[in-house]
Formats: structure tokens, sequence, C-alpha cells
């Protein structure tokens, strides 16, 4: 039902625009709102609270759910006519993904293309998190959805009760939003475009409203969201702390300092390559290789510059920078720096335990010491990731793809981010996959983005046995 | 000093087939045995047991300090004139990669051929285990050195004295490459070919005395090969359990059972691959698929068949057995199957931590609990391994190999394998990889052989801090 709200909002747009989608836009909108009160009609006086388990089923389920519902105005429009593609489409959206199946998208009509975005603002913060923002009624349930939503490495919890967590991390997420459009518009985009872009940009999804992505707007537009790109792959709750005044937290946050120190050493080192070997000119090389790295690491996965044509050690860094993710607690996918660290810290640490083998040596980040339950979790997740990194790719190049273009794809699905590496690069989009690959990649997409143990604790045996 | 008596005895090969290399065999073997005779007389009066950290240096030492020496054969002979592509050769020898940089191996007179098998003879079960086992007068430092070298992921211990169990396992080494010696020349195999190629199998190295490796040979010969293959990936234990008649611990090893498992998936599936829909023949299909999966799971490195010339998806798994590595405890390289089934089993167990957030599940295999101190080492060997994997495939991209190939180079290097992808496949030879790309690799091979731990450790501060 909140979905259908969205879809009549983007009616009104096409309204405005007086352009053919209205009546798809109207359909869809009636037909989601009619199923989705059905539904509400048959379970709403069900008395019972949520435990644990149940919160991983339903997280699970909405997301698959609105996807499919979230298909119906790219269908009934023509923009996408058979299922498939509208799916890949959808849920590429709603986990801000931003992995595409259109070519030419300036065609198509103006609430269509809102709609696009409008699945980025709604998956960027979660559209449970939403739920538990604005409806009354979760009590304890209400926990147990929004952490098998925003799982993260430890929970976030901003004030002890969960609903006020959800309005702060929405209300954060909402002004950085109109923050962004105020900047965007200031360089003179129209109001609709600095819409969909920054809806892009904040939930780090990468859908842009142009053919070449951001490309084609001037330095100022391109340095404004890179700037908005950082933001969205940083922890939400140290802006949280920084509105608070309590700037040494967010000033200690080991993880945001070594966040950006990888955005500073790989804009360097690609920017050195692209203007001293490749002999580009200085600042717009600066800018391609700033604007790239922001765009990969924060999983955003908006295009200025096609790093397919860089140096083999540049798209081998891109590569990397596919698996790094942003900061816990950010709109950005994939492992995350904070993953990354402890397990390097801990690694570290090993060499010290080899040399004092009697020693118990704990890790401990700024010295708050990490358990072990934690350490294997982060490990667990890692593996898992990897596993299903190898499945992936080993089930496109099953269907014909390249490894190259395999392992691109399914890195940059998993990892929220949009354009991958060799036939699905960011010059070219997801359209020729064969079917079959574009539902194993929508798969990862939602594992990427429910940050795997969600989906797959649902295919543990031990998950179903009556406890 | 054990060196030179082995370069020796190569050059008595040199003097029966009355070839040129004989000369060079004798120079290098007097130089390696002059400066041997004096390190020893300089520092063998020095009474000090070593401490486990010297462990780790000595071990290291020895084997940059025999490749070295052991590049003077192919330079005085001319077989290889440069130092940079003969150490590579040497250390790809000990390290039993079996990666090399000659074309025309055929060519070569027997006296270096049979210098270039021996190295493997030496390293697959290692250079310090066998001064260990032969050596009478190592005391408590014997074990340091013997676990620096065998590190494995527990320590192998057949017996309570370290020069017994290096005895042992020694004794199963030769007696497995004296039977495989005997099944090649009976399937008419000449002698001195049937004793590189043992020394091949059984040390999982993978030089052959022709261009073709095993490819012209008939298959009685090949699946004579394969089978001993799968011997040198088995944990040498269980040849010892075999010998004293328990065969109930051979049996209920879960290691050698997800070993054989995988061997015989991964060779179904590329069978019936190569079979059915590239429509070969179905023995030859059957065979080389059989071949090559051994070949790189046991890290030897032979090769009957180009499979960069197979399906995408057949290459992907080929790329995916080089971080298998067989059994521990065997001469196999790699990551190891136990490793691996230790991070699987913990990482399944994750979900049933998550869905009993209150019970303590340890580890278990087979009924025994494994220590958090164990999957913390077998984490941080995955992610050294990890880490020092795109760090070589960065190096190599950035010299200017493709990324799949750097990606092939690195993988077969670090897992001691032979063959890679790409410009490294197997119909190819390392020549062509620039020499900075060969001291990388160099230093890889004796990475992933020492299994990194023995290395990485000297690069540690603390290990260097007064204790």
């Amino acid at each position: 039902m909140f979905e259908s709200l969205f879809m009549l909002l983007c009616a009104g747009i096409s309204l405005y625009y007086q352009e053919s989608d209205f009546q798809a836009l109207m359909i869809s909108s009636a037909i989601t709102f009619i199923v989705g009160s059905v539904a509400w009609a048959l379970t709403h006086k069900v008395e019972k609270d949520l435990i644990k388990r149940e919160g991983y089923v339903v997280v699970t389920l909405v997301w698959i759910i609105i996807s499919i519902f979230g298909s119906l105005p790219y269908m009934l429009s023509g923009a996408i006519p058979d299922f498939t593609n509208a799916f890949f489409e959808t849920i590429s959206g709603f986990t801000t993904t931003g992995a595409s199946v259109i070519s030419n998208i300036e065609a198509l009509p103006h609430g269509i293309l809102f709609w696009r975005s409008i699945t980025h603002l709604i998956g960027g913060m979660g559209i449970v998190v939403l739920a538990v923002a604005i409806l009354p009624y979760f009590g304890f349930g209400g926990m147990q959805l929004f952490n098998a939503e925003v799982s993260g490495v430890t929970s976030v919890k901003l004030h002890p009760r969960v609903a006020r967590t959800a309005k702060s991390l929405w209300g954060i997420y909402v002004a950085l939003i109109a923050i962004e459009t105020c900047f965007l518009l200031f360089g003179g985009m129209p109001l609709f475009d600095a819409l969909c872009h920054s809806f892009g940009t904040i939930a780090s999804g990468g859908f842009s409203t142009k053919n070449d992505s951001i490309a084609g707007y001037s330095p100022y537009i391109q340095y404004v969201i890179i700037v908005f790109m950082i933001f969205s792959g940083t922890n939400f709750t140290l802006f949280y702390y920084a509105w608070k005044g309590k700037w040494k937290k967010v000033k200690s946050n080991r993880e945001f300092i070594v966040y950006l120190g990888v955005i500073v050493l790989a804009t360097l080192l690609i920017s050195f390559t692209l203007s001293f070997l490749d002999h580009f000119p200085g600042e717009p090389s600066f800018r391609n290789a700033f604007f790239q790295v922001t765009s990969i690491i924060t999983s955003t996965g908006f295009v200025t510059a096609d790093y397919t044509l860089w140096h083999p050690y540049l798209i081998f860094i891109i590569f990397l920078l596919m698996f790094s993710g942003g900061c816990a607690g950010s709109t950005s996918g994939g492992i995350k720096i904070l993953r990354h660290h402890i397990l390097f810290r801990n690694t570290v640490l090993e060499f010290k335990r080899m040399t004092h083998p009697l020693a118990i040596i704990p890790l401990k980040i700024r010295g708050k010491v990490i358990s072990t339950d934690i350490v294997y979790k982060v490990m667990a997740f890692l593996i898992m990731y990897l596993v299903f990194f190898c499945i992936g790719a080993f089930l496109l190049t099953l269907i014909g793809l390249d490894m190259n273009s395999a392992m691109g794809a399914v890195a940059t699905s998993m990892g929220g981010i949009g354009p991958g590496l060799g036939s699905v690069g960011p010059m070219n989009n997801f359209y020729a996959v064969p079917d079959l690959g574009k539902w194993v990649l929508s798969f990862l997409m939602l594992l990427g983005r429910l940050e795997l143990f969600s989906v797959l604790i649902l295919l543990s045996p031990d998950f179903w046995k009556n406890h």
C-alpha cells in the first residue's frame, strides 16, 4: 500500500508532463493498492508479535513482493514489456544496484523515469525501516524487522526505541537528498533531474536520467555528486553525532578514516596514471578518477568515464573496489570497510599471537575489544560472500559469458554497484545477458542488499525446525 | 653441501650420457660445496639450540640460498644464461610449482634435465625435513625447523621424536617414487624419464622431460600418473596408518573424503561437457578431464590438454581448483582442503548460532572440537592468501599483463601448480613475463610453499623486537 502511493506520485508527474504513461502508472498503483488492502484485511487482526526468525522471512518476502509489483509500471507502459527484464530493472532499483536493461533512457516518459528513481529512494534506507519509522503499531517485532533489514556488523541504535532510530535515519536520509537537490539546482540542473540524481546518489543507487549518466554534466555538478556519494558511503550515525555536536565521535571513527584513505589513495593512483602515462590533461583525469573511485566504492555506479578502456591494473583496482563497499550503517553495498578492517586487524594480530604463543591477545579497535562472536560472524560473511561470488560467476560462465564479464557482473550485483566489466561494462547494459543470468543476478542483488544472512538463513534447514 | 651432492649425482648422469653439461654441473657442485663448507666451518662450533623464532628465519633463508646456488647449473651450462630466468626456474622447481621459462625442454642435456627434476625431489618433502631426518645432531631446534617448513594446519606428529617423524615421511615419499617408477617402466617409459616424472608427480611438481608434458604418452601412463598425483595430494600420515594396518583411521579421515569428492565432481562435470557439448569421444574426454582436475587440485601441473580452449565455465572451474590444493600434510600446495573444510563448516554453524543466539556452538569435525585458535589461524591464512593474491595480480597488471593472465599466473604460483591462464596457459610458458614479474612470482611461490606464515612473520615488526 505504501508502494502504491509512490506510484500515484509518479502518475502525478506523468499528468504534469501530459505523457502517455499516466494510465499505466494509475493501473499499477490500483492493482498494488488492492492486493495490499486485501492482504492487510486478511492479516491485520492476527495479534502476535514477531519473533526473531519471522523477521527474516518477512523482510526477504517484502523485498521480493515489492519488486514484483514494482515491475508493473514498466510492463504496463511498454517501457520494458517482458517480466524478466522489468523485474531485473525493479530489483536493481530497490537494491540500489543501478544495473539497467534500458538502452535509450532518455526516450522514457517522465513518470516512468521518476518511478525508476523512486525505487532507489525506497530501497536506499529500506522499505521496512520506513514502515517501522512511520507506522505506530510495531512493538518488539519492529526491532526484529529492523535488524533483519539493517543487519550491518553491529546493530545501529541511535535511540532505545527502534521507531525513533528509524525516524532519525530517514530524517538524515531525506535531509541529505534535499541538500543535494539544492546544490544541483544551483548548478543549473532542472528540478526533475536534480531529484532523480539526488535519489540515485544518497541511496547509492546509480540510475541516471541520461544515457551517458553523469558524463555530460558540468564539472561543478560532477564534484557535487562526488561529495554526496562520499556522504552516502558514510555511517549515518556520524551525521547524527555531527548534528548533536559530538564532533569528537565523528573524528575518532576509525572506519571513516580508513574509508577516506582508500578513496584518496585510489584516486591519486588512478589520476596519476591517467595524466602522466596516458597524457590526458590533469584536472579532467583527476575528476574522472575521483568520480569513478567514489562511485564504485560507495556502490553508487554513476559513470563519467569508461574505465574498461584504462590500463589493466587500473581495471583491476576498480574490480577490487567493487568488493570494498563504504562504511557500515551507510546506504552503500558490498562487504563494507568495517568488515575488511576487522578481518585485516585480526590477521595482523595472528603474527603477534605466533610470536607469543601463550598470550591471549584479543582484537581491539580503538581500545574496544571485538568479541570472537563478531569476528566469527564477519568471517562467515566474507566466506559466504566469496562462495556466492564463485557460484554466481560459475553460473554466468555456464550461460556463456566470458570469465571477466561474469566476474564483473557478479561483483557489481552483489556489491549493489551497477556497471561491471567486459560485456557489462559502463558503456553497455545488462540487456544482452540471457534471462537465466538475469534471475541469478537479481537473486545476488537481493542477497547483497540484505547482507546475505537475512536471505541465506531461510535456506538453512535448522531455521525451519520446530524450536 | 647436501645440494652439491645432488649436483654431483647429475654430473654422473651427464658423464653416462657423454654430454656437454658435465663441466657445468661439476663446477656448480664444487662452488656450492666450498661455500657450504666455509659456512659450516664458521658456524658449527656455536653451541646454541634454536628458538622458535629463529626456526622461521633459518627455513626461509635456506630456501632462498639453495635456489640461488641451484641456478648455477642452468647458468653455467648455458641452458638459461641469465640469473633472473635461472633463479625463476630453480625456485619453481624447489617449491614444486613447475612453471618454466624453457621452450624447448627436449633440447636440454640429460644432466640438466635431471637436476631440474631433482629440485622437485628435494623441495617436495622439504630440504629441512630431509636434514632433520638424516643429520644426527638436531635437538629441540629440529622441531622448530620442522614446524616452520611443514606448517600445515595442525602439526604432523607420527612419533614423539621429530627426527623419526621426518624419517618416516621421507621413507613414504621415496617409496611412492619407487613404486611409481616401476609402474612407468612397465608402461614402456625409459628409466631416466620414469624417474624424472616420478619426482614430478610425488613432489606435486610438474616438470616433465617432454615439450608437450604428458600429452604424448599412452593412456596407461596417463592413468598411472593420475593415481600417483592423487597420492601426492593425500595426507602422508594416512599412508603411515595404512602401512601400520590402521585402516579405520584412513577411512574416517573427513578431509580425504572431501578431497576425493571434489575430484570426482569436477571430473564428471568437465568430462560430461567435453563429451556431450563439444562432441569429443568419451574416454579421451574423461581421461583429459580426470588428468587436468587431478593435476590442478594436487598442484602438480602436468598437462595433457589445453584447458584454456575449453568452455569459459570449465576454465573458471580450473581457476577455482587452483585455490583448492590437496590434503594438509601432503606435498601439494595451495590453501588445502582441510582449511576450506574448517572455514566452510564454521560458516554453516554461524546460521545455527543465529537461530540459537544464546547457545555456545563450537566447531566440531568428526566429534573433535576445533579450537578458536585454529579457526583464527586458518582464517588469517585465507585472508593473507587473498591479500597477496590481490597484490600479486595488481603488480602483474601494472607490468602489463591482462587481468586474466595476471590472476592465473599469481594463482598458479601461490598454489605451486605451474600452468596458468591466458598468456601463461599450459601451452605457453613464463619466458615472456617481464623480469620484475618473475621476481614477484618467485616470491609468491616461496610464500605459498612455506604456507605464508614462515615467510610473512619475518616481515612483521613485532618479530624483530627483543623479547
